[in-house]
């Protein structure tokens, strides 16, 4: 069984053969997440060479130069004041013009393609870890972050959702991307293996990210290995492309949340939706109770999802005589579709905060209704 | 940021500094589930060696036999027939005399303390993965298999929600055991340490369980290097704990599952719990209404857990002229608080059945009422 993950983590693939024993020659790519934490970030882009890292301490130089500009705000000079906005100005912002957005992975990465999706004039800024893209919006080092939070064939991205809890972004849109995996290796490499890839017994190695198995192989000039990775990648790190659509399942959608630090005032003129994470005292037995002020009102829900409270994780009940009960405590993350400014949402969370120990709204922010596919399926 | 993972999967703690940049010199271990198709499993013990891995094939051939003592049962000796069972047989039945209990990792791996928790006298068996357990129990290697269902500070453990939808086993009972991470070396290394690990630069090695840590650092006389695992395995291993109770939050059970090709009869002599998976065809909009069947019979919920539909991902709806939505299809898993053989359980999934596009009992069995802590805390 050969399982590909679609969250923007990315794979090698050694074409070497190794003793399999008597299992069937296939194995499985391995992800990981999670990790140190240094700062990859671009700088701007002057010789068309790819962005290095930067270090955290230069964050913080770069933090404190933003202090000094603003206590020196009255030695400017006249042609730095500020220009009057023109119609031009606010529609290049809504496309990204002059906003940094964060994502993690490598150029090439399907995070990147998330960003450009959503701010298409952005200035893309890689992260080594998901949590150097919280926290570089966090230290204005950069606008926005953009992050996977779940993909439609491997679930979700739970390490995304504790990181929503610890730090205090806003939600303040969604996007959907089509993620197409694509095999690619050095130009002229490869070419012996007839591209029977099925029949190798290839060792599959893991990558942190997709780009990043893209560029080892470009950098290290690895002319035995071939990546999995988006077809941008393939493009920027100089590899042709030996198959497309590589995925276990063909409708391979991740969905990505962009946050700031400040929420968007949500509105009524398109679809909104609205994430919300909550406790409950009494444990999932009252889950019902939360999900009716829902139901009650009309409201769907499009996600629920539990994680385990870490500082509580435990509840141990005396059971009359015939033992003890071990109950886990959770956590619940629920998307529905409403926008907060809609009275039937500020209803139903006043009805939750009712019983729920704990209530936090995460963002209210427009539905992504674009395309995914170049011929989207309909079915209602 | 430290994160200890309880799910029986082992990190090795290298004592070398290593230039961290400007991070804060912490790291997180990092962890790995899934792979390959070889079975790592016990062969009886009979010069108190560990247990060596038999291949898939030697798998093939065990099979093979037992067929063999099928067909040729009539020219056996009067030695081998049946013998009267006694009430002492029965006690030493349901304690795992007798038994083989498959789990994934190695001696002193966390499963194996459930399997023992749960079957004291049984025979253990180790797999080197989740699939290969479940497998051991299908080809009747085994008898049963223990295996990591959710953690109370990690959560869920995805890839077994996914092998049991996989395989037709079904759940004949739950352990719940308190998992105490301890720090053990090689006696005399790491002594010049003074135990300040905190301090140290460590570089933190994931490796694919615990018990496979320490048996690394015994077998390769690693004197630099630590492993985080289970009192038994630095027994087993030879090695001493330098400290106990390294987990993050103290109150740490992991819950297994214990897997077996035939269902047990439930009873209603003392609590039992019912798990059983489920989707929905109109997406989470309609997952009140499954809530409602168990809420409304008064049937408590312990858990609910969403994982992808697999075969059918993702269902585009037609909004209305202003664009597309995309819904991820969801698969339910829930445990409540009931036996089977009582009838508001038999009438809550009856009632499910009336709107659920599919639904599937994957086992009803007694609830873990024992004690986890040896002073075990109550709340109610």
């Amino acid at each position: 069984m050969t399982s590909l993950n679609s969250f923007g983590c990315g794979g090698l693939l050694r074409l070497k053969r190794r003793d399999l024993g008597s299992s069937h020659g296939v194995c499985c790519l391995k992800w990981r997440y999670g990790g140190v934490g240094r700062l990859l970030c671009a700088k701007p882009v002057e010789d068309g060479s790819d962005p290095v890292p930067i270090s955290a301490a230069e964050l913080s130089r770069v933090s404190g130069n933003a202090d000094a500009l603003e206590t020196g705000r009255w030695d400017r000079e006249l042609s730095t004041l500020p220009k009057q906005l023109s119609a031009t100005d606010l529609v290049a912002r809504s496309q990204g013009s002059n906003m940094r957005v964060a994502y993690q992975g490598l150029p090439g990465a399907f995070s990147e393609a998330a960003a450009i999706k959503a701010y298409p004039l952005c200035e893309t800024v890689p992260c080594e870890e998901f949590d150097v893209a919280f926290k570089a919006v966090e230290l204005w080092v950069v606008d926005r972050a953009v992050l996977p939070i779940e993909n439609s064939s491997g679930g979700s991205i739970h390490r995304n959702y504790d990181l929503l809890l610890c730090h205090r972004l806003h939600i303040v849109g969604e996007v959907q991307l089509a993620v197409n995996h694509c095999l690619m290796a050095l130009p002229g490499a490869l070419a012996q293996c007839e591209f029977k890839l099925n029949e190798l017994e290839a060792i599959q190695q893991s990558m942190h990210d997709t780009a990043g198995a893209a560029q080892i192989i470009a950098s290290d000039n690895l002319r035995d290995a071939g990546a999995i990775a988006s077809a941008q990648a393939a493009e920027i790190y100089g590899l042709n492309i030996l198959e497309e659509r590589m995925q276990d399942f063909s409708d391979n959608v991740t969905r990505f949340l962009i946050l700031a630090r400040e929420p968007i005032i949500p509105g009524t003129d398109r679809p909104f939706k609205t994430s919300i994470v909550f406790t409950l005292d009494e444990g999932p037995g009252v889950l019902f109770k939360a999900l009716a002020v829902f139901s009650l009102r009309n409201i769907n829900l499009t996600k629920i999802e539990s994680r385990p409270q870490r500082k509580r994780p435990l509840r141990v009940v005396d059971d009359s005589n015939r033992g003890t009960a071990k109950y886990f405590e959770y956590l619940f993350y629920i998307d529905f579709e409403a926008s907060m400014v809609e009275h039937r949402a500020q209803n139903a969370l006043a009805h939750l905060q009712e019983f729920a120990a704990f209530l936090r709204v995460l963002g209210s922010y427009p539905k992504d209704m674009s395309k995914c596919f170049p011929q989207e399926k309909f079915s209602n």
